[in-house]
Formats: C-alpha cells, structure tokens, sequence
C-alpha cells in the first residue's frame, strides 16, 4: 500500500508538470522503461526461471511470475493473434489503482498505470525481446476489465538464425 | 524493487521540477504527509495492534511493526531526551536507497527519503499524536547511520484531561 499510494503521488506530480494526458502517459512510459531495465536483473535472480522458448511461454512468465513477485496479482493471459505474437494480459483486480476511485474527468485520457508498460516494454528489451506494450482496455476508464497488450516485435529464431550464419 | 525504483523515479521527477533541494524536501515531505493519513487505516487494519500507551511504546511500534511491514527492516529505537518525548530511528540498511549509489554533488542537500518523514508525521497525526519528524543523520550524505528524529509534541494525557473537563 505504500508503494500504491506513492505511486500515486508519482502520477499525481506529473499531471501537475504536464497538462496533456499524452505527455503524462509518455512520461510514465519512459520512466517505466528506465525501471525495467534494472528491474529485470533483480526478477532474474529472484526468481531463478529458466530461459523461455517461445512468445507463449514468456508472456505466462510476465503474469504469473513477475506480476505475482511485484504486484501479488496474476493475470489471466490470452494469445490474440494468429501469428501468435500477441498477446493480452487480463487484470481483474488491479492493486496500483486500489486507492483510485475513478479518473477525473480532464483526464479521461489518462492511461494511470502505464509505468507498467514501461518496465514490460524495458524488462523485455534486456532479455533481447523487442515488444510493443499499452493498455487496450483499463477499468479507471469504464472498461470491464484491464487489459495490457503485448506485441513481440521479433521473433527469437530470426535472431538465432542470424547469429549461426 | 518496483516500489524502490519507482520512489527514485518520483525523486528524479521532483529534482527536475524543482530547482532547490529544499524544495524537493518539502514536496516529499508533503506527499509523504498525503499518504501517512491514507495508509494508517491500512496499517491499523493489517496489524490490528493495540493503543499505545506512551510515545516509548508509539516509537517503538512504528519501528517494529509499521517499517517491518511496508520496507521490510526493523529500526533500532533509541530515547534521546530526558523529556522521553524525542525518539531516533536507526536505520543500518535502508531499502529505499538500494539503488542509490550517492547524491549528486549539485544535490548534496537532497534528503533522499524525506517522503518517510511526511508519511510518518501524516499517519501519526491521524491517531491524534502531532509530531516533527525529520532525517538527522543520512548515509546518502556520508553519515556513518540514517536516523529519523521523531519528536512528540503534545503528551496524550494532556488531551485526555481535556476531554474529561
């Protein structure tokens, strides 16, 4: 709750520094990145995983080990593309939001939680994963659940492949 | 981890925003204020302690139970005056520093944690004990300890005999 409530005071100042609800995002966004290049060191040895395969088994990492390690949540994962790149991180409780009621009203376009997408997007890239990472749906804004997409931009054989030439 | 990093973004975000150390230090100490109010419903909820009968008591409480259970350490608390209304909280480990390697020279007032002190002095505040609190010692600026100063500025039995007027 401590670490909600400062999360909170985070967001708070930054829509004090930026009037437009794009910049807070991006600015959450960035400062997620930042941490999850460094976060992704301490998942690492925390939890002692082994290297994961494929997209699929990655994105299970993401909610059932990390998500579980630092949010005590676990998301219901769903793969939502054919090529099996894409996938959607469901949250039916979302504990950063526990002490928000809902968004004020100028900032409908608020994205709350985005640092998330941010250490997603920068624990992934460390590990050689480039993805894209935001929000489709969040319940602050009226949705019935909060989902994060994740988008896997490359495919780790495409690499391998490359390093055996 | 994510609760340490993200606390040094919301740091980072304030430096940028204000030029003054001393302003960084009263914006932390204001927030922390905001969520000391909040999260003492938490803390009385999850800890389901018992009133406490002297500040000796208060003090110790805070450093036993409150930082055990949001930062995961335990303070030593030491008596500093012969009143008994003046406390320090000795802190050998500080989990909300771990990835600070040292303040930045044109930051050498900066108190890194000042959030703490607000957050103490709100929560404080709510089971009607007004107190100054403030960092005397800090590792971060080459003090051999941190220490929080908790001062105790009105004795419940004053309050008490008010009420029975």
């Amino acid at each position: 709750e401590l670490f909600v409530l400062t999360y909170g005071a985070l967001v708070a100042q930054l829509c004090k520094d930026y009037e437009k609800d794009e910049d807070v995002n991006a600015c959450l966004d960035k400062m997620g990145y930042s941490i999850g290049i460094r976060l992704i060191d301490d998942f690492l040895a925390r939890s002692a995983v082994k290297r994961c395969r494929s997209y699929s088994e990655t994105a299970d990492m993401i909610a059932q080990v990390a998500f579980k390690m630092y949010l005590g949540v676990t998301p219901s994962v769903s793969c939502s593309s054919a090529v099996g790149n894409e996938f959607s991180l469901i949250l039916d409780k979302n504990p950063l939001v526990e002490f928000v009621e809902e968004l004020p009203a100028e900032r409908a376009s608020l994205c709350y939680c985005n640092l998330l997408c941010g250490v997603i997007r920068g624990a992934l890239e460390m590990v050689h994963l480039a993805a894209e990472v935001t929000f489709l749906q969040d319940r602050l804004r009226g949705d019935a659940v909060t989902e994060i997409g994740i988008t896997f931009l490359r495919k780790p054989e495409d690499r391998k492949h490359k390093r055996n030439k």
